[in-house]
Protein backbone atom coordinates (compact mmCIF):
# COMPACT_ATOMS: atom_id res chain seq x y z
CA UNK A 1 0.00 0.00 0.00
CA UNK A 2 1.29 3.34 -1.21
CA UNK A 3 0.83 5.68 2.00
CA UNK A 4 0.45 9.39 0.33
CA UNK A 5 0.89 12.47 2.36
CA UNK A 6 1.39 14.77 -0.47
CA UNK A 7 -1.57 15.79 -2.88
CA UNK A 8 1.10 16.54 -5.39
CA UNK A 9 2.45 13.16 -5.32
CA UNK A 10 -1.16 11.57 -4.82
CA UNK A 11 -2.05 13.43 -8.24
CA UNK A 12 1.00 12.31 -10.05
CA UNK A 13 0.39 8.55 -8.96
CA UNK A 14 -3.67 9.22 -10.45
CA UNK A 15 -2.68 10.88 -13.71
CA UNK A 16 -0.60 7.53 -13.85
CA UNK A 17 -3.06 5.18 -13.47
CA UNK A 18 -6.03 6.58 -15.43
CA UNK A 19 -3.11 7.26 -18.06
CA UNK A 20 -3.08 3.19 -17.98
CA UNK A 21 -6.81 3.25 -18.27
CA UNK A 22 -7.20 1.62 -14.28
CA UNK A 23 -10.20 2.09 -12.88
CA UNK A 24 -10.40 3.63 -9.59
CA UNK A 25 -12.52 3.16 -6.42
CA UNK A 26 -12.44 5.52 -3.50
CA UNK A 27 -13.46 5.05 -0.10
CA UNK A 28 -13.45 8.53 1.86
CA UNK A 29 -12.96 7.83 5.39
CA UNK A 30 -12.47 10.13 8.72
CA UNK A 31 -10.11 6.97 10.15
CA UNK A 32 -10.80 4.58 13.19
CA UNK A 33 -11.61 2.40 10.84
CA UNK A 34 -14.19 -0.50 11.76
CA UNK A 35 -15.76 -3.28 9.89
CA UNK A 36 -17.84 -0.74 8.28
CA UNK A 37 -15.05 0.90 6.16
CA UNK A 38 -13.83 -2.02 5.74
CA UNK A 39 -16.74 -3.75 3.80
CA UNK A 40 -16.83 -0.50 1.66
CA UNK A 41 -12.96 -1.21 0.70
CA UNK A 42 -13.73 -4.89 0.15
CA UNK A 43 -16.53 -3.59 -2.41
CA UNK A 44 -13.79 -1.14 -3.58
CA UNK A 45 -11.26 -3.74 -4.53
CA UNK A 46 -13.73 -5.99 -6.36
CA UNK A 47 -15.36 -3.73 -8.47
CA UNK A 48 -11.80 -2.07 -9.27
CA UNK A 49 -8.86 -2.36 -10.62
CA UNK A 50 -7.06 0.11 -7.49
CA UNK A 51 -8.88 0.38 -4.38
CA UNK A 52 -8.10 3.61 -2.89
CA UNK A 53 -8.78 5.45 0.45
CA UNK A 54 -8.36 8.47 2.72
CA UNK A 55 -8.03 9.14 6.14
CA UNK A 56 -8.94 12.92 6.69
CA UNK A 57 -10.95 14.27 9.75
CA UNK A 58 -12.42 17.28 7.93
CA UNK A 59 -12.39 20.03 10.48
CA UNK A 60 -15.09 22.25 8.40
CA UNK A 61 -17.96 19.16 8.66
CA UNK A 62 -17.49 19.90 12.57
CA UNK A 63 -19.24 22.69 14.58
CA UNK A 64 -17.64 24.90 17.21
CA UNK A 65 -19.09 22.66 19.72
CA UNK A 66 -18.33 19.23 18.38
CA UNK A 67 -15.59 16.49 18.99
CA UNK A 68 -13.27 17.79 15.88
CA UNK A 69 -10.26 17.48 18.76
CA UNK A 70 -10.64 14.14 20.75
CA UNK A 71 -11.88 12.47 17.51
CA UNK A 72 -10.43 9.26 17.14
CA UNK A 73 -6.78 9.14 14.93
CA UNK A 74 -5.51 5.51 15.01
CA UNK A 75 -3.80 5.36 12.19
CA UNK A 76 -1.26 2.49 12.80
CA UNK A 77 -3.72 0.12 13.31
CA UNK A 78 -6.11 1.76 10.19
CA UNK A 79 -2.64 0.95 8.02
CA UNK A 80 -3.07 -2.53 9.19
CA UNK A 81 -6.60 -2.94 8.07
CA UNK A 82 -6.44 -1.47 5.24
CA UNK A 83 -3.00 -3.49 3.88
CA UNK A 84 -4.97 -6.46 5.31
CA UNK A 85 -8.01 -5.53 2.58
CA UNK A 86 -5.15 -5.48 -0.09
CA UNK A 87 -5.43 -1.84 -0.22
CA UNK A 88 -3.51 0.13 -3.51
CA UNK A 89 -3.62 3.87 -1.76
CA UNK A 90 -3.70 5.99 1.01
CA UNK A 91 -4.11 9.69 1.03
CA UNK A 92 -3.45 10.80 4.94
CA UNK A 93 -3.00 14.60 4.12
CA UNK A 94 -2.72 17.50 6.94
CA UNK A 95 -5.62 19.73 7.54
CA UNK A 96 -3.25 22.54 7.20
CA UNK A 97 -2.72 21.61 2.97
CA UNK A 98 -5.89 20.60 2.71
CA UNK A 99 -7.24 23.94 3.58
CA UNK A 100 -4.17 26.42 3.10
CA UNK A 101 -4.48 30.13 4.57
CA UNK A 102 -7.08 32.01 2.27
CA UNK A 103 -8.87 28.52 1.28
CA UNK A 104 -12.57 30.04 0.03
CA UNK A 105 -14.40 27.52 -2.34
CA UNK A 106 -17.24 25.42 -1.00
CA UNK A 107 -19.69 23.45 -2.69
CA UNK A 108 -23.29 23.27 -1.48
CA UNK A 109 -26.59 21.53 -1.91
CA UNK A 110 -28.77 23.72 -1.07
CA UNK A 111 -31.83 21.37 -1.18
CA UNK A 112 -34.66 20.86 1.06
CA UNK A 113 -33.28 17.61 2.44
CA UNK A 114 -29.94 18.81 3.59
CA UNK A 115 -31.49 21.17 5.83
CA UNK A 116 -33.52 18.35 7.92
CA UNK A 117 -32.34 15.64 10.29
CA UNK A 118 -28.34 16.08 11.09
CA UNK A 119 -28.54 19.26 8.69
CA UNK A 120 -30.91 20.90 11.09
CA UNK A 121 -28.88 19.51 14.23
CA UNK A 122 -25.41 20.40 12.91
CA UNK A 123 -25.48 23.59 10.62
CA UNK A 124 -22.71 23.49 7.81
CA UNK A 125 -21.99 20.16 8.39
CA UNK A 126 -23.03 18.63 4.79
CA UNK A 127 -21.71 22.14 3.23
CA UNK A 128 -18.05 20.92 4.73
CA UNK A 129 -18.82 17.41 3.80
CA UNK A 130 -20.07 17.92 0.01
CA UNK A 131 -17.03 20.41 -0.41
CA UNK A 132 -14.58 18.16 0.69
CA UNK A 133 -16.15 14.76 -0.86
CA UNK A 134 -16.14 16.93 -4.38
CA UNK A 135 -12.35 18.17 -3.33
CA UNK A 136 -11.45 14.00 -2.99
CA UNK A 137 -13.10 13.36 -6.10
CA UNK A 138 -11.00 15.65 -8.10
CA UNK A 139 -7.82 14.24 -6.28
CA UNK A 140 -8.52 10.68 -7.08
CA UNK A 141 -10.78 11.18 -9.93
CA UNK A 142 -12.41 7.81 -8.86
CA UNK A 143 -14.58 5.45 -11.16
CA UNK A 144 -16.88 4.83 -8.44
CA UNK A 145 -16.66 5.91 -4.78
CA UNK A 146 -18.37 4.12 -1.76
CA UNK A 147 -19.85 5.12 1.13
CA UNK A 148 -22.28 3.73 4.44
CA UNK A 149 -25.73 4.27 4.97
CA UNK A 150 -25.58 4.40 8.59
CA UNK A 151 -24.86 8.14 7.16
CA UNK A 152 -27.67 7.36 5.23
CA UNK A 153 -28.47 11.60 4.89
CA UNK A 154 -25.18 12.18 3.76
CA UNK A 155 -25.43 9.46 0.86
CA UNK A 156 -28.37 11.25 -0.26
CA UNK A 157 -26.23 14.88 -0.01
CA UNK A 158 -23.46 13.35 -2.00
CA UNK A 159 -25.78 11.38 -4.81
CA UNK A 160 -27.47 14.81 -5.14
CA UNK A 161 -24.25 17.10 -5.45
CA UNK A 162 -22.62 14.38 -8.11
CA UNK A 163 -26.06 14.32 -9.61
CA UNK A 164 -26.21 18.23 -9.89
CA UNK A 165 -22.63 19.16 -10.89
CA UNK A 166 -22.26 15.98 -13.30
CA UNK A 167 -19.54 14.73 -11.48
CA UNK A 168 -18.00 11.86 -13.77
CA UNK A 169 -18.14 9.13 -10.51
CA UNK A 170 -20.58 6.81 -9.15
CA UNK A 171 -21.77 6.93 -5.82
CA UNK A 172 -22.31 3.34 -4.47
CA UNK A 173 -24.08 3.16 -0.85
CA UNK A 174 -23.63 0.43 1.49
CA UNK A 175 -25.29 -1.51 3.78
CA UNK A 176 -24.80 -0.52 7.60
CA UNK A 177 -22.70 -2.92 9.16
CA UNK A 178 -23.59 -3.73 13.00
CA UNK A 179 -21.69 -5.26 15.76
CA UNK A 180 -23.27 -8.75 17.09
CA UNK A 181 -25.28 -7.03 19.66
CA UNK A 182 -26.75 -4.87 16.90
CA UNK A 183 -25.01 -1.54 17.96
CA UNK A 184 -24.52 0.57 14.59
CA UNK A 185 -20.48 0.53 14.11
CA UNK A 186 -19.05 4.12 14.27
CA UNK A 187 -15.78 5.53 14.92
CA UNK A 188 -17.48 7.47 17.84
CA UNK A 189 -18.47 4.26 19.39
CA UNK A 190 -14.77 4.20 20.66
CA UNK A 191 -16.14 6.99 22.95
CA UNK A 192 -18.77 4.77 25.02
CA UNK A 193 -17.25 3.16 28.42
CA UNK A 194 -18.81 -0.03 28.68
CA UNK A 195 -21.55 0.64 30.59
CA UNK A 196 -22.74 3.48 28.18
CA UNK A 197 -21.98 0.99 25.30
CA UNK A 198 -24.75 -1.17 26.43
CA UNK A 199 -26.95 2.01 26.70
CA UNK A 200 -26.02 2.79 23.15
CA UNK A 201 -28.27 -0.77 22.13
CA UNK A 202 -31.05 1.61 22.61
CA UNK A 203 -31.14 2.69 19.20
CA UNK A 204 -30.94 -0.33 17.42
CA UNK A 205 -33.22 -1.81 19.72
CA UNK A 206 -35.65 0.98 19.04
CA UNK A 207 -35.64 0.73 15.51
CA UNK A 208 -35.69 -3.02 15.55
CA UNK A 209 -39.20 -2.33 17.72
CA UNK A 210 -39.75 0.02 14.97
CA UNK A 211 -39.24 -1.83 11.79
CA UNK A 212 -41.32 -5.12 13.31
CA UNK A 213 -44.16 -2.93 13.98
CA UNK A 214 -43.97 -1.71 10.96
CA UNK A 215 -43.60 -5.27 8.71
CA UNK A 216 -46.58 -5.91 11.10
CA UNK A 217 -48.56 -3.30 9.03
CA UNK A 218 -48.31 -0.29 11.52
CA UNK A 219 -48.59 2.80 9.78
CA UNK A 220 -49.30 5.22 11.97
CA UNK A 221 -46.23 7.67 12.50
CA UNK A 222 -47.35 9.13 16.00
CA UNK A 223 -47.72 5.12 17.71
CA UNK A 224 -43.80 4.24 15.61
CA UNK A 225 -43.00 7.37 17.29
CA UNK A 226 -43.78 6.97 20.70
CA UNK A 227 -42.40 3.20 20.67
CA UNK A 228 -39.15 4.40 19.53
CA UNK A 229 -39.28 6.88 22.15
CA UNK A 230 -40.15 4.60 24.81
CA UNK A 231 -37.90 2.47 23.92
CA UNK A 232 -34.82 5.30 23.77
CA UNK A 233 -35.84 6.78 27.02
CA UNK A 234 -35.20 3.57 29.21
CA UNK A 235 -31.42 4.40 29.02
CA UNK A 236 -30.98 6.50 31.97
CA UNK A 237 -28.00 8.20 29.95
CA UNK A 238 -30.29 8.81 26.75
CA UNK A 239 -30.88 11.80 25.81
CA UNK A 240 -33.09 12.09 21.89
CA UNK A 241 -31.01 14.97 19.88
CA UNK A 242 -33.71 13.28 16.80
CA UNK A 243 -36.51 10.98 15.88
CA UNK A 244 -37.44 11.16 12.06
CA UNK A 245 -39.93 8.92 10.14
CA UNK A 246 -39.63 10.47 6.68
CA UNK A 247 -39.78 10.05 3.33
CA UNK A 248 -36.71 8.02 1.94
CA UNK A 249 -35.99 10.43 -0.62
CA UNK A 250 -36.84 14.01 0.25
CA UNK A 251 -36.66 13.32 4.17
CA UNK A 252 -40.11 15.18 4.29
CA UNK A 253 -41.76 13.88 7.87
CA UNK A 254 -44.60 12.00 7.38
CA UNK A 255 -47.69 11.40 9.24
CA UNK A 256 -48.55 8.17 7.26
CA UNK A 257 -45.79 5.46 6.88
CA UNK A 258 -45.32 4.65 3.46
CA UNK A 259 -44.31 0.79 3.74
CA UNK A 260 -42.39 1.36 -0.03
CA UNK A 261 -39.83 4.09 0.89
CA UNK A 262 -40.06 5.30 4.34
CA UNK A 263 -36.51 5.97 6.57
CA UNK A 264 -36.61 5.48 10.23
CA UNK A 265 -33.63 7.77 11.58
CA UNK A 266 -32.29 8.10 15.04
CA UNK A 267 -29.68 10.66 16.76
CA UNK A 268 -29.29 10.05 20.25
CA UNK A 269 -26.58 10.88 22.76
CA UNK A 270 -25.44 8.84 25.27
CA UNK A 271 -24.05 10.93 27.67
CA UNK A 272 -22.17 13.42 25.58
CA UNK A 273 -21.59 10.88 22.59
CA UNK A 274 -23.85 11.59 19.57
CA UNK A 275 -24.87 8.73 17.80
CA UNK A 276 -27.02 8.03 14.85
CA UNK A 277 -28.55 5.34 13.26
CA UNK A 278 -31.51 4.70 10.92
CA UNK A 279 -33.36 1.31 9.21
CA UNK A 280 -35.09 1.85 5.63
CA UNK A 281 -38.81 0.90 4.83
CA UNK A 282 -39.17 -0.74 1.63
CA UNK A 283 -41.21 -3.01 -0.26
CA UNK A 284 -39.17 -5.85 -2.02
CA UNK A 285 -40.80 -7.72 -4.50
CA UNK A 286 -39.41 -11.24 -4.99
CA UNK B 1 -17.60 19.28 -35.57
CA UNK B 2 -19.83 17.08 -33.74
CA UNK B 3 -22.94 19.18 -32.15
CA UNK B 4 -23.69 17.45 -29.48
CA UNK B 5 -27.30 19.03 -26.99
CA UNK B 6 -27.48 15.84 -24.87
CA UNK B 7 -25.27 15.71 -21.92
CA UNK B 8 -24.72 11.67 -22.01
CA UNK B 9 -24.05 11.85 -25.59
CA UNK B 10 -21.36 14.25 -24.72
CA UNK B 11 -20.05 12.26 -21.28
CA UNK B 12 -20.04 9.02 -23.67
CA UNK B 13 -17.58 10.93 -26.50
CA UNK B 14 -15.23 12.53 -23.88
CA UNK B 15 -15.05 8.89 -21.73
CA UNK B 16 -13.96 7.80 -25.42
CA UNK B 17 -11.74 10.52 -25.50
CA UNK B 18 -10.11 9.69 -22.54
CA UNK B 19 -9.72 6.23 -23.03
CA UNK B 20 -7.40 6.98 -26.36
CA UNK B 21 -5.11 9.25 -23.83
CA UNK B 22 -6.52 12.31 -25.85
CA UNK B 23 -5.47 15.73 -24.17
CA UNK B 24 -8.87 17.99 -24.29
CA UNK B 25 -8.25 21.78 -24.19
CA UNK B 26 -12.10 23.47 -23.69
CA UNK B 27 -13.38 27.04 -24.36
CA UNK B 28 -17.17 27.73 -22.04
CA UNK B 29 -18.79 30.26 -23.91
CA UNK B 30 -22.56 32.24 -24.14
CA UNK B 31 -22.22 32.21 -27.70
CA UNK B 32 -22.41 35.52 -29.93
CA UNK B 33 -19.11 34.66 -30.83
CA UNK B 34 -16.17 37.15 -31.82
CA UNK B 35 -12.80 37.08 -32.39
CA UNK B 36 -12.28 37.00 -28.83
CA UNK B 37 -13.62 33.81 -27.97
CA UNK B 38 -12.28 32.61 -31.43
CA UNK B 39 -8.54 33.68 -30.30
CA UNK B 40 -9.30 31.13 -26.97
CA UNK B 41 -10.60 28.31 -29.33
CA UNK B 42 -7.27 29.00 -31.67
CA UNK B 43 -5.19 28.18 -28.61
CA UNK B 44 -7.13 26.00 -27.70
CA UNK B 45 -6.37 23.63 -30.68
CA UNK B 46 -2.92 24.57 -30.66
CA UNK B 47 -2.18 22.87 -27.28
CA UNK B 48 -4.54 19.95 -27.22
CA UNK B 49 -5.92 17.21 -29.04
CA UNK B 50 -9.55 18.13 -29.17
CA UNK B 51 -10.29 21.77 -29.04
CA UNK B 52 -13.86 21.60 -27.80
CA UNK B 53 -16.38 24.28 -26.78
CA UNK B 54 -19.80 24.87 -25.29
CA UNK B 55 -22.59 27.68 -26.08
CA UNK B 56 -25.13 28.21 -22.97
CA UNK B 57 -26.11 31.18 -21.78
CA UNK B 58 -25.97 30.62 -17.89
CA UNK B 59 -29.83 31.54 -16.69
CA UNK B 60 -28.13 31.53 -12.77
CA UNK B 61 -25.16 34.21 -13.82
CA UNK B 62 -27.66 36.73 -14.71
CA UNK B 63 -29.85 39.00 -12.07
CA UNK B 64 -33.34 39.54 -12.28
CA UNK B 65 -32.97 42.45 -13.87
CA UNK B 66 -30.23 41.96 -16.19
CA UNK B 67 -30.29 40.91 -19.81
CA UNK B 68 -30.87 37.11 -19.92
CA UNK B 69 -34.10 37.15 -22.29
CA UNK B 70 -32.53 39.38 -24.82
CA UNK B 71 -28.61 38.09 -24.68
CA UNK B 72 -27.37 37.79 -28.27
CA UNK B 73 -28.16 34.18 -29.70
CA UNK B 74 -26.49 33.55 -32.95
CA UNK B 75 -26.01 29.64 -33.10
CA UNK B 76 -25.48 28.99 -37.01
CA UNK B 77 -23.08 31.87 -37.30
CA UNK B 78 -21.30 30.67 -34.38
CA UNK B 79 -20.91 27.38 -35.45
CA UNK B 80 -19.70 28.90 -38.77
CA UNK B 81 -16.88 29.91 -37.13
CA UNK B 82 -16.47 27.22 -34.68
CA UNK B 83 -15.66 24.91 -37.89
CA UNK B 84 -13.41 27.50 -39.95
CA UNK B 85 -11.19 27.39 -36.19
CA UNK B 86 -11.57 23.42 -36.66
CA UNK B 87 -13.51 22.37 -33.28
CA UNK B 88 -13.99 19.08 -32.59
CA UNK B 89 -17.19 18.94 -30.39
CA UNK B 90 -19.74 21.48 -29.67
CA UNK B 91 -22.16 21.35 -26.52
CA UNK B 92 -24.87 23.39 -26.99
CA UNK B 93 -27.53 21.86 -24.23
CA UNK B 94 -31.01 23.46 -23.26
CA UNK B 95 -31.17 25.41 -19.84
CA UNK B 96 -33.68 23.13 -18.40
CA UNK B 97 -31.43 19.68 -19.03
CA UNK B 98 -28.41 21.43 -17.30
CA UNK B 99 -30.95 23.05 -14.39
CA UNK B 100 -33.79 20.51 -13.84
CA UNK B 101 -36.16 21.24 -11.92
CA UNK B 102 -35.11 20.10 -7.91
CA UNK B 103 -31.79 21.44 -9.41
CA UNK B 104 -29.54 22.62 -5.85
CA UNK B 105 -26.35 22.45 -6.01
CA UNK B 106 -23.88 25.19 -6.14
CA UNK B 107 -19.81 26.32 -6.16
CA UNK B 108 -19.39 29.24 -4.42
CA UNK B 109 -15.64 31.28 -4.32
CA UNK B 110 -16.58 32.67 -0.94
CA UNK B 111 -13.46 35.12 -1.02
CA UNK B 112 -12.75 39.05 -0.61
CA UNK B 113 -12.53 39.35 -4.18
CA UNK B 114 -15.40 38.00 -5.16
CA UNK B 115 -17.35 40.67 -4.17
CA UNK B 116 -15.45 43.41 -5.23
CA UNK B 117 -16.42 45.15 -8.86
CA UNK B 118 -18.05 42.90 -11.05
CA UNK B 119 -19.25 41.03 -7.99
CA UNK B 120 -20.80 44.20 -6.23
CA UNK B 121 -22.98 44.83 -8.50
CA UNK B 122 -24.21 41.88 -9.85
CA UNK B 123 -24.91 39.96 -6.51
CA UNK B 124 -24.77 35.98 -7.05
CA UNK B 125 -23.01 36.42 -10.63
CA UNK B 126 -20.20 34.67 -10.00
CA UNK B 127 -21.62 31.70 -7.86
CA UNK B 128 -23.65 31.39 -11.57
CA UNK B 129 -20.16 31.37 -13.07
CA UNK B 130 -18.23 29.41 -10.57
CA UNK B 131 -21.22 26.32 -10.40
CA UNK B 132 -21.44 25.98 -14.27
CA UNK B 133 -17.80 25.89 -15.06
CA UNK B 134 -17.44 23.45 -12.55
CA UNK B 135 -20.36 21.25 -13.90
CA UNK B 136 -18.47 21.74 -17.29
CA UNK B 137 -15.57 20.83 -16.05
CA UNK B 138 -17.31 17.61 -15.14
CA UNK B 139 -18.62 17.08 -18.24
CA UNK B 140 -15.91 17.26 -20.37
CA UNK B 141 -12.69 16.63 -18.25
CA UNK B 142 -11.02 19.07 -19.96
CA UNK B 143 -6.81 19.14 -19.69
CA UNK B 144 -6.92 23.28 -19.84
CA UNK B 145 -9.74 25.72 -20.24
CA UNK B 146 -9.79 28.54 -21.75
CA UNK B 147 -10.97 31.94 -20.73
CA UNK B 148 -10.35 35.37 -21.81
CA UNK B 149 -8.83 38.44 -19.82
CA UNK B 150 -11.83 40.84 -20.76
CA UNK B 151 -13.21 38.99 -17.59
CA UNK B 152 -10.61 39.63 -15.66
CA UNK B 153 -12.70 38.89 -12.34
CA UNK B 154 -14.07 36.02 -13.72
CA UNK B 155 -10.25 34.55 -14.21
CA UNK B 156 -9.57 35.30 -10.90
CA UNK B 157 -12.86 33.32 -9.54
CA UNK B 158 -12.23 30.22 -12.07
CA UNK B 159 -8.61 30.01 -11.02
CA UNK B 160 -9.35 30.22 -7.26
CA UNK B 161 -11.90 27.44 -7.83
CA UNK B 162 -9.69 25.05 -9.31
CA UNK B 163 -6.80 25.94 -6.74
CA UNK B 164 -9.09 25.66 -3.97
CA UNK B 165 -11.47 21.95 -5.38
CA UNK B 166 -8.37 21.05 -6.67
CA UNK B 167 -9.51 20.27 -10.41
CA UNK B 168 -7.78 18.58 -12.39
CA UNK B 169 -7.22 21.40 -15.23
CA UNK B 170 -4.92 23.64 -16.06
CA UNK B 171 -7.01 27.31 -15.88
CA UNK B 172 -5.31 29.46 -19.54
CA UNK B 173 -6.05 33.26 -19.13
CA UNK B 174 -6.40 34.70 -22.70
CA UNK B 175 -5.62 38.74 -23.95
CA UNK B 176 -8.42 41.44 -23.86
CA UNK B 177 -8.97 41.17 -28.03
CA UNK B 178 -9.63 44.74 -29.32
CA UNK B 179 -11.89 46.17 -32.65
CA UNK B 180 -9.68 48.13 -34.70
CA UNK B 181 -10.48 51.48 -32.40
CA UNK B 182 -10.20 49.88 -29.27
CA UNK B 183 -13.43 48.46 -27.92
CA UNK B 184 -12.73 45.73 -26.38
CA UNK B 185 -14.49 43.03 -28.04
CA UNK B 186 -18.28 41.47 -26.31
CA UNK B 187 -21.03 39.76 -27.13
CA UNK B 188 -22.98 43.10 -25.80
CA UNK B 189 -21.53 45.23 -28.58
CA UNK B 190 -24.06 43.83 -30.64
CA UNK B 191 -26.91 45.81 -28.03
CA UNK B 192 -25.00 48.96 -29.34
CA UNK B 193 -26.44 51.18 -32.29
CA UNK B 194 -23.57 53.14 -34.62
CA UNK B 195 -23.98 56.08 -32.36
CA UNK B 196 -23.66 54.24 -29.13
CA UNK B 197 -21.00 52.47 -30.33
CA UNK B 198 -18.61 55.39 -31.35
CA UNK B 199 -19.60 56.42 -27.19
CA UNK B 200 -18.79 52.93 -26.11
CA UNK B 201 -14.83 53.76 -27.18
CA UNK B 202 -14.67 56.04 -23.61
CA UNK B 203 -14.15 53.08 -22.20
CA UNK B 204 -10.71 52.37 -23.85
CA UNK B 205 -9.68 55.69 -24.73
CA UNK B 206 -10.05 56.09 -20.57
CA UNK B 207 -7.89 53.45 -20.09
CA UNK B 208 -5.33 54.34 -22.71
CA UNK B 209 -4.98 57.77 -21.19
CA UNK B 210 -4.49 56.34 -17.38
CA UNK B 211 -2.13 53.81 -18.68
CA UNK B 212 0.15 55.96 -20.47
CA UNK B 213 0.05 58.13 -17.07
CA UNK B 214 0.76 55.16 -14.95
CA UNK B 215 3.71 54.25 -17.42
CA UNK B 216 5.09 57.95 -16.86
CA UNK B 217 5.07 57.67 -13.39
CA UNK B 218 1.84 58.91 -11.47
CA UNK B 219 1.27 56.84 -8.62
CA UNK B 220 -1.74 58.57 -7.52
CA UNK B 221 -5.38 56.26 -7.56
CA UNK B 222 -7.30 60.01 -6.95
CA UNK B 223 -5.49 61.46 -10.21
CA UNK B 224 -6.00 58.49 -12.32
CA UNK B 225 -9.48 57.89 -11.17
CA UNK B 226 -10.38 61.73 -12.32
CA UNK B 227 -8.74 61.23 -15.28
CA UNK B 228 -10.54 58.31 -16.21
CA UNK B 229 -13.90 59.77 -14.69
CA UNK B 230 -13.41 62.63 -17.02
CA UNK B 231 -12.64 61.01 -20.14
CA UNK B 232 -16.01 58.59 -19.94
CA UNK B 233 -18.23 61.72 -18.79
CA UNK B 234 -17.71 63.16 -22.30
CA UNK B 235 -19.79 60.72 -23.57
CA UNK B 236 -22.88 61.83 -22.78
CA UNK B 237 -25.27 58.66 -22.92
CA UNK B 238 -22.52 56.87 -20.30
CA UNK B 239 -23.05 56.00 -16.68
CA UNK B 240 -19.89 54.67 -14.53
CA UNK B 241 -21.13 51.49 -12.81
CA UNK B 242 -17.79 51.20 -11.16
CA UNK B 243 -13.97 52.61 -11.73
CA UNK B 244 -11.68 50.43 -9.92
CA UNK B 245 -7.98 50.75 -8.98
CA UNK B 246 -6.85 47.75 -7.55
CA UNK B 247 -4.42 45.23 -6.39
CA UNK B 248 -4.66 42.49 -9.18
CA UNK B 249 -4.54 39.21 -6.95
CA UNK B 250 -6.65 40.82 -4.01
CA UNK B 251 -8.58 43.17 -6.36
CA UNK B 252 -8.40 45.27 -2.87
CA UNK B 253 -8.73 49.10 -4.01
CA UNK B 254 -5.24 50.90 -3.95
CA UNK B 255 -4.47 53.96 -2.65
CA UNK B 256 -0.84 54.50 -4.41
CA UNK B 257 -0.55 52.26 -7.85
CA UNK B 258 2.08 49.43 -7.21
CA UNK B 259 3.02 49.49 -11.19
CA UNK B 260 4.41 45.64 -10.27
CA UNK B 261 0.29 44.50 -10.04
CA UNK B 262 -2.57 47.27 -10.42
CA UNK B 263 -5.61 45.95 -12.59
CA UNK B 264 -7.43 49.28 -13.46
CA UNK B 265 -10.98 47.85 -14.42
CA UNK B 266 -14.04 49.63 -15.26
CA UNK B 267 -17.91 48.82 -15.44
CA UNK B 268 -19.90 51.88 -18.21
CA UNK B 269 -23.33 51.62 -18.69
CA UNK B 270 -23.69 53.30 -22.23
CA UNK B 271 -27.21 53.82 -22.59
CA UNK B 272 -28.66 50.48 -20.94
CA UNK B 273 -25.99 48.42 -21.79
CA UNK B 274 -23.04 47.59 -19.27
CA UNK B 275 -19.72 47.22 -21.10
CA UNK B 276 -16.20 46.37 -19.03
CA UNK B 277 -12.76 46.60 -19.62
CA UNK B 278 -9.62 46.34 -18.15
CA UNK B 279 -6.26 47.32 -17.97
CA UNK B 280 -3.44 45.65 -16.24
CA UNK B 281 -0.46 46.98 -15.07
CA UNK B 282 2.59 45.03 -14.15
CA UNK B 283 6.51 45.10 -14.45
CA UNK B 284 7.92 43.44 -17.13
CA UNK B 285 12.12 42.97 -16.69
CA UNK B 286 13.71 41.86 -20.64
Amino acid sequence: MKIIRDEKELQNEIFKLKAQGKKIGLVPTMGALHEGHLSLVKKAREENDVAAASIFVNPIQFGPNEDLAKYPRTFEADCEKLEKEKTDILFFPEASSIYPEGYGTYINVENNFTDKLCGAKRPGHFKGVSTVVGMLFHLFQPDRAYFGLKDYQQVLVIKKMVKDLRFPVEVVPMPIIREEDGLAMSSRNKYLSPEDRLEALCLSRALKLAGDRVKNGERDRKTIYQLIEKEILKSKNAKIDYISIADAQTLEEREIIDPSSTLIALAVFIKQVRLIDNLLVKTVVS
